[in-house]
């Protein structure tokens, strides 16, 4: 197989990922600004499906109406000479220092009503170029003491102003929805929502629950040692997977966003296998950046990856799904009798037939469920060797 | 002060906490078994409220009708004796060798409708020592190997039995609430609702969700490196906190369990005013045990020191609110202000209205927070020396 | 290929491993106890090269002197008949409740004294059998409390144990070194020598450094989030490494043992490569064990696995050698140029002459090193699509 | 007590930490640049004994030798007016992209040849400003993909680079000893010598190992959930600690660098016990910063509140060697015993005497150790209850 992907499988980056230039904590910048326009036509080229940007990515702060009107004209016909879309944007609300204390959950009022200005601003330009998802990461709706916040506050907060943005989407008629992106910490000490678990249940206090759901991404979800596969599953099985972010990450380490497959290729592999068999047809993003040690080429080495390894790993579900032994073994683990009712009875009686019934615990203690061979079957699928 | 506990500060144990034996994986037990009405003795004359206790802790399995109700008996005299109560109960769906698959999310069903037979007898148990609260802990419901389980299909399973469980509270007229308790891992290499966030979004999946609730503890919580404080609230937001577990636990370590305040006391403190500052009436549970290093004297030393924690920590919460440096520290960080509406305008031009609004962005930018002050402050009340 | 083991893949796996029963902090065993000599005729029929063990799991404590000879008859004939040797032995110092403060480092030191004695003994049994490393896992070599222990005065006292034994064999004539096993934490709160490092430098601290080496495990390194496969490379480059132990593990969790492999593959393929191109003589040992779901089945089909995965990583070890894409990006890289001397130049003025010489920084700065490719390529090697 | 500091404590910060301007991966500055010559005044002020400094901290690079002697000349001048010393200097190898694939292990010798000049002109710059100490922290010294670094090359390299600066200072005559500071990961995926242990052992590796021991830092270690306390243990009882940095730190996160004592106090205040207990006599340096959320007002609130905590916390440890409850716990747990030697018996026979002995390990194993009772006492202690 080629693994050469194309527009049908719906890759797409965000500008600052291919647009990121190595700055880290320690070191300054080790590659030169990338025009966006640039980006799109390389992606394209690459076989990707789309774009996403945060509003500063592609009109840089303090540009005027004309300006803006240059810029969007510009970058439309990239689009429309690569045949790319745009199916997500979103909004800076942490690079700024007026967002050093928040952004939605500033303590100051009149910074809550400067971001939900922006963020209505970005709701406009995402619609413009025919975003259907919005994406809110709250990269700055933490603290480091927990004095500074009075966390109950804080989400009350957070909620008027996914509400207010909902509210605006409705009024102005955009064919949108609003996807929260979760992190546990970094750059704050703690986040809000800090896991796709928090969001999820946040949505469910919000007025307009129908049109927010969740766009998990890999590195924060691992970030904390989580399963992001389970993650998501739970997200898919609550039917609130409106996008995703795939990367690289380890365990217990600072925000690693490497490319797609690079750690954590068991993890990566059950995900592509979950959204492929449950056929989620939203767009695979790709959230994660080159490493500080490349330069240009490097970056476009970076993006061919990420969708080679998700192809690799697409193929690997597939034969997963075909391979004999694999089915035999999860035959004998009983998988598919997870999805018989518990309690098939019916009616008032239907605990009392259930105490009734006897059966031999020590039998069944006894069995093995042959989860070694089942495992190692899938590490070799995993490894090429069968 | 003196600390002294007494019944209205609400603490209660489990009968497994001061009965734990040391045994851990490496290593046999170190103390002898806690005969449980010696246990409630004991603590009744420490202080506390009530005991809490799963099925097998109670009545060991295998005990014929009549060996349950001498043993029911003898418990009942001693709970009548000192006046303690049972305000929790919950049941053991983890040590026997037939829930290595999960409970009621093994694969096999006959493993399930067992343990719902198991689970429906606990609530019966319970609900006759006056329970009003049945705790969840689905300790096997996971997975080392991903391809032995479907995630889906498993969650399903698992609201599935809970759905049941409440709608047998609910035939059986019972007062009694369940509380779901997240785990991340340990046993299982991941466990199905890792956080307090996934459990809580789990809820809303459910049939009776009014009745279902959550009993975080701060050791589970704190193994994934996430705020134990922040979850609470959110909880409480959500006014899902039906029951809490308390204990001290180092992030990304094993199970710890350790007294209470022992390890992570800044987090203790947060949770203990928050619990304190909303009037939480319900229980503080310790969901711990003495280090395996300490025979019978140490259990109770061990329980003496939790309960005492507490109540320093509540003391702190209080001249917190009454210390002068810091109530101006928390008025330049303006966190009274984020109980402000964002956006107070109401009708349809106040999106208008709030983009009409200029500001000094810069000028915002540049104010100092003043969290180090803060920050140190409470240290210093932490440490006692203000 | 056949990936099928032999002899000559100097595979072993401690008794302890095979025999691991299943029970864990919150359950109950579920498999029977195995039969030492059962073992030996399994792995030896798997292609094992030999098997180790702690004292106790041969010679169960409290046996006779000629229950002990009756014991080793029959095992040294299970060894004959297979062919299968005892490459390594080790003690138990952590099981029983006399331990629980410590062995070789507990305050009191009529239990040090008992913990040296069990070790006299069982490096006495190790060597009748041949064993030419003797592992010293300091499993109880901590606290909970750090009041309760004197750090320095610990690592004196473990010294002082290290050393006794290391006189103790050398008076015996054995021909044995010994191994100390580093581990960061469980089951005490903190252990002492908590990485390879600490342990490393420990040895320098010693009487007898020359007789002292690491036994690194994979899972132990791995817990602390490390690279196992560095901490590998700086004890084979400090010429340490007298043993080692293979798993797999996720980092930030319980102490896993799970099958070689499993998890954490590519630090696996990396340290396969680093100990195949060092051409390491020692043991491949398995330190793991079977999951909890298995039955006596599972145990075997997790042997043979550790041992597969192993053979398919170091094929792939040879390949990554023989790929030319991988060696034009290793050279694109530079990494051949690593081995070159920085300061090449000899004499009181090499100093001067590295002053004076000019060098292009910025243009240095822009070169792309190619990473993305590099390990894009592994990748897809380990993937099996290359 | 008034805990103000005075030179006597031995108080030192980076220009780089009160000097920090709160950028972040995600986030631009919120504070403007400081003047070495304020940071020394304002240091000076608030009781501190020193500063320490990158070389480019103090002249920035490219400045000419005319401007690298004005800036000499008015640093020196404001450290004469306020009587503060430098006692540590070091170089910054990690800001400037050319470093970005390590410095001394940079695959590239030029880049290795730049980065020693670099070196060698910063021990200068130190030495002339009477820095006793030369930190060497490898921010680059690491690599994402493990592919492009041949690990025992990178410490052949390493070892180079140290070598080579030790016979530097030699050659010059400096009274100057080289302080190696581990971390483990951050900015790069894996850095070498990550932990306080690796770093301990890597110098009996070096050719003047008697010029080189450690800087540790609280943050570092803590990142993997290892016992700082511990780690300086280890290092003083190696006698290799020649400088330390202090700071805040939870396990499992990004390199947080927060106020001293504000995060993991209670492994603080065993350190600071540590310190004291042993009459160390070196500086006490605050590698830390303030929270992004401050302006400079809250830079200066936080350089007094590491100082306040660190003699908070000394006073407790004085007041931990006075209290009789304590000294009693401590009585009982036998802490004094740990300093007897284990085997006092000498000459040929001591292992048969050792063996002759018999004791009653059952009795020995139910003794109780009393550590709940004492880590009770000292968490009273440090919330200033006692």
């Amino acid at each position: 197989m080629s693994y050469e992907p194309s527009p049908e499988d719906h890759f797409t980056f965000g500008l600052w990922t291919v647009g990121n230039r190595g700055r880290d904590p320690f070191g300054h910048e080790t590659r030169p600004a990338l025009d966006p326009v640039e980006s799109v036509q390389r992606l394209g080229g690459l076989g990707a499906y789309g774009v996403s940007f945060h509003d500063d990515d592609l009109i840089p702060p303090g540009s005027s109406a004309s300006q803006r009107e240059d810029i969007l004209k510009r970058f439309r016909a990239a689009l429309d000479e690569t045949g790319m879309r745009v199916p997500m944007s979103t909004t800076n609300l942490f690079s700024h220092p007026v967002f050093k204390d928040g952004a939605f959950t500033a303590n100051d009022p009149k910074i809550r009503r400067h971001a939900l200005r922006k963020t209505l601003n970005a709701i406009d330009l995402g619609a413009e170029l025919g975003a259907s998802v919005f994406v809110m990461w709250g990269g700055r709706e933490g603290v480091e003491s927990d004095a500074a916040k009075d966390i109950p506050a804080a989400l009350d907060c957070y909620a008027e102003a996914v509400n207010a943005c909902c509210a605006y989407i409705t009024e102005r008629g955009y064919e949108m929805e609003i996807a929260l992106e979760p992190k546990p910490n970094e750059p704050r000490g703690n986040l809000l929502l800090p896991t796709v678990g928090h969001a999820l249940a946040f949505i469910h206090e919000l007025e307009f629950p129908e049109m927010v759901g969740l766009n998990p991404e890999f590195a924060h979800e691992t970030m904390s040692g989580l399963s992001f596969h389970h993650a998501v599953a739970q997200v898919l099985w609550a039917d609130k997977l409106f996008h995703i972010d795939l990367n690289g990450q380890v365990p217990g380490k600072y925000d690693q966003d490497f490319r797609f497959g690079s750690e954590g290729v068991k993890d990566a592999f059950y995900l592509v296998k979950l959204l492929e068999d449950s056929e989620w047809d939203g767009m695979r993003h790709f959230d994660a950046h080159a490493y500080r040690t490349e330069n240009v080429d490097g970056v476009w080495d970076f993006a061919r990856g990420c969708m080679r390894t998700y192809l690799i790993l697409k193929e690997k579900a597939e034969r997963f799904a075909e391979d004999a032994d694999i089915q035999e073994a999860l035959a004998a683990a009983k998988v598919d009798q997870l999805s018989l009712p518990t309690l098939p009875e019916d009616g008032e009686d239907r605990f009392t037939k259930l105490r009734k019934e006897t059966v031999d615990i020590d039998a069944l203690a006894a069995v093995g469920w042959g989860h070694e061979r089942l495992d190692q079957l899938v590490t070799e699928l995993l490894l090429g060797t069968r």
